[in-house]
């Protein structure tokens, strides 16, 4: 890889945490210039005005804001952008993006749902373009790193969703776990919920606090179901409670799964051994070894750890990532180096 | 209530963190007079130079830790000892503080388990002490109060167990669940483990990180399914998963269960309400109303919040209590003030 | 004291975090009805439903936010009000509620200042109502119990004036120290910003984070100088510097000062224990005894400890005290104990 | 720079925090291959068991921790050993392993101060290898960079002095604060610490706790008085405060100083622009402009800014780094740089 001819690259709505955490990957990734960065809000203002964090760094102090405008980011010879969006407000770009020529990773949920109608049915709105969802890739680089490659439209997975997933995904294409056993909880940190003025996120309102939110049906089980049923080849529906927790970055995942068809910790082992023994970023820890969230904040790994719990014929799997890097920003930045033809790790190992 | 006949107290291990929320809490009980602390590590001591937080209130200017010794604890008069020491060695003070005539309420967890067997099971060591256990009372208010107005001996309910069984206690009594279907997930803060010195609960180590430990199997499994099983009239086998959390205390706990005979919210609402309504520290929100950890700090309450998944046919709840109050130092005073012909509330009822 | 005759009392503002923290002060208060809560985004709606904590307890299941009337104020004979409001926002309703015949203590700033043009200075516009100025009394109890008794409006201090003008003023009175050489440095808990959407508030802004804020001119300079002015008999002017830190409540406050006329600690020992032996809120530790916040969150006790610098001449200070109590709503009942007659600790005592 | 020929390096002392951050900088610089780590606690274990974070990262996996034996460290062909050991315990490494032939970056305190009394008056113990005092460079990259070029022999400077020295520095080298004026407080992140089980690190006692320590004479005011006073052509007695606070890491330090010979904010401006304005790691963030230490974590960068108190004539100066990187391990890594001949970022330009 060299810097004689980088991958131009744009973010639509980088002065949320997303955007921000993208900005973070992509000043240090190699292979990649960073072209122009959008936000109605702080419109005008460099980078490094808006997060103190980048100042000195690259193209920081001198990149500024410009209100989201396909023409302008066009000119800017952008080949690939990301939009870090709200749901809703993403698909609009993607669509005028891939017109002009670009190809998009999106890391909001509109093109997450194959199915129009379970997006309605969980986001509560028409979905904005349903056309481009059979072109949109599930941008999930374990699981299908060739068609991201040839992807014009990556719909990059949510935080929760590649928390869950990426455990249950090899046991149930194994058929090592019941389908309709599965129950999970997830602790997320505060960041997951965005850069928003909301005095529910203030620190003294998280500080000392654990609170479950949007139970029984969070948003994000729409699509994990959708790949979980990928993977059984049939409709897999699961009990999903996220929980909110003071740590700024984290997702920290349990799963309860009831063995099948015999399955105990060999098979078990073996299963996300061929899944994932060659993924650069995703961690086995083992059996009976719990991960920790503060060994995968500011990274691109996810820890897996698991346990048979023989008393009750279950399996549980734990998982941990930082909500901004695996669960959002470095993994549409895996998609990026597959998109690129860059080695998948490239500007993703700092640690 | 008065101050002319307080009841004399003692506390056994007060300079762990259950013992300082004990004093913390009894030295604002009206009915009570605090006249012994025993440690090892603080002998000669005061209170308030050990708990600087305590200076100047009461007796923690004057009181100082003693070495625990039985005769020296008799001749304070006191007519109640709680024991915040580790198993293993709580049984033995037990055993001599009842045969010099006091009561006992332990917080450890040696008379726990009726069962010695299920002791040395999950505690890895023979019960220091059989005969007692058919006279120990297990210690939830809201269970059984006349038992433990009349008991020499309480064994008070560890953290998780208090969180757990409350809110599936009337559910499996009433049978709205299936006994077998019961998956926990319980989330804790530092103050759980003690007040010790181990390089795993450091600040450092502790903030920003969630983890999981102690994975299938925790101790405290052993008196949770004692409790269910009573309730039940079967025996019960559940799946529980204990994560530390960045909170100085606080236990947020998550439970499946599938519903069962039909039942649905107006039932677990019934259920809920018949056990509880009348409770003093237990606080049913309602459905779809997650509890919050930050609204049970330093109180004796525990919320309890519930809901319905119809699209898999199970029961979640979600409850919320201090660790160290409900979990712990609080509760035990609830049984104090049965023992004592209090009102259930006294000394519990600050914010 | 007895529940026969209560005080009754209003708070104006009380969803705000020092209004929650007088609702909570006052909810176990003997000799206080809380008879009227008012806040203009939460009318309506009962205090445990905006405040869950509070449920179950008292009249916090039964008393509805209103909004800010005086008429309807003084319609639930309330005696005394506590105004939580901005400043600014606060010195109307002062007046209409004495005209009303109600005593009125304030926690904003806008009767803390006697001088109306230096108000202006510091909080740039205009004095809502100077006339009012000459007869509201700065309310530190342990300064002036006798006014605070005999007064119609009492100006409630800032939470950091209070930590800085309680360790120095017996030391200016004596001429313990140079008036000129005084320079602070304190660390405030985010909830002393209040309860508002910012996002610079929000968890993922504050945790991990150690910023001053407003350098170099603090509007609590304002109050501090007055009273050291007051003290040392002459004009005191003091560099301050706040930082805010990730602590939900507490401020610590370090005070540099020229030790002056010979002064060591003997002296300053002697200077601090006449002015507060006999205080029961003010804790003095002793030499080289730095205090902690957490001894005194939730509490209203302010700790003080100190040190001579004896290499160059100076004595440091430092103080602790809970934001929120010491420093704003406990300090306020204080204030109301000397002026309803009741013991200066009357529902201040818990820990 | 190039893998061709990395310089080969080995760290003393791995296990802690210092060492860790050490590791965790070292695994992503190009020009390093880490050869050595040495842990008499962790020896025979692999870096990724003890430290999971560095899992499947570089040698993480396959180096394991050793016990400290220059000959066996000479026999890895280490060319640069860096000491993360205790005082005391690191001057002795120092001397064997010069004597091997490889130069040395020491980390501890050992070889700062360069007059044997005053390390003894301010360590309480006889200085463990006085002669080797004369050939140490005091390691600010800032300030000396050719020496630290020529050193066999580097004292890495202490995480509070870098962050005291670097803004103090070139105002008192052209005059423009009174010396006899300097009064500091630091607020320092629990790693600082360093790893070691001590009750009073633990969460419980960190979180909501604001703290001092160490008053009025902490250790580290012999180096910065020794660089001050060098700086300043005359003896520097300054007072320093320092204060525990609940973040991971992370210094924010506050200096006053009263402004001496007429000068303004525009002669500051100019004084630390001429000593940093090419510096790549000291961040001019200009008047009125507070750092913020969550713009610094896990990077090596310093920001200053600063204020004038016009009011009381004096500089406030604050400055925010990370204690672990650029207090510590990454400013070490700097020398590294220097004595190497490579860019002076390398391995440090990580966000």
């Amino acid at each position: 890889m060299s810097n004689i001819n980088p991958t131009k690259v744009a973010i639509l709505g980088a002065s949320g945490y997303s955007g921000a955490e993208l900005v973070r990957i992509l000043l240090g990734h190699e292979g990649v210039e960073l072209v122009c960065v959008t936000s109605r809000s702080e419109s005008g203002r460099c980078l490094a005005d808006v997060f103190p964090r980048f100042r000195g760094v690259g193209v920081a102090d001198s990149l500024n804001f410009i209100d989201p405008d396909v023409d302008i980011i066009k000119a800017t010879n952008a080949e690939i952008a990301f939009l870090a969006l709200p749901h809703g407000i993403a698909a609009g770009f993607a669509r005028s993006l891939l017109d002009a020529g670009l190809k998009v990773i999106d890391l909001s949920a509109d093109f997450r749902i194959s199915d129009a109608e379970v997006y309605e049915e969980f986001y509560g709105t028409v979905h904005p373009d349903p056309e481009l969802l059979s072109e949109a890739v599930y941008g999930l680089p374990e699981i299908r790193p060739g068609e991201i490659s040839e992807a014009r439209l990556v719909a990059s997975p949510g935080c929760y969703p590649t928390s869950v997933i990426l455990p249950l995904l090899p046991l149930l294409a194994d058929g090592l776990i019941g389908p309709e056993s599965i129950q999970v909880v997830s602790m997320s940190g505060t960041s997951g919920a965005g850069r928003k003025a909301d005095t529910s996120l203030l620190f003294a309102e998280c500080n000392e606090s654990l609170r479950a939110y949007s139970v029984p049906r969070h948003r994000h089980l729409s699509e994990i179901e959708q790949e979980l049923s990928i993977a059984a080849d049939r409709k897999v529906t699961i009990s999903f409670t996220p929980i909110l927790t003071p740590v700024t970055s984290g997702i920290y995942t349990t799963v309860y799964a009831a063995a099948g068809n015999g399955a105990g910790v060999d098979e078990l082992n073996r299963s996300l051994d061929k899944a994932y023994g060659a993924s650069p970023f995703v961690r086995l820890l083992g059996e009976n070894i719990p991960p920790d969230t503060k060994n995968v904040t500011r990274s691109n790994f996810i820890d897996i750890g698991w346990a048979h719990d023989r008393r009750t014929g279950r399996f549980i799997l734990m998982s941990a990532e930082d909500n901004l890097v695996k669960g959002a920003s470095g993994q549409a930045v895996q998609s990026l180096n597959l998109m690129s033809g860059f080695p998948e790790t490239s500007g993703l190992m700092g640690l």
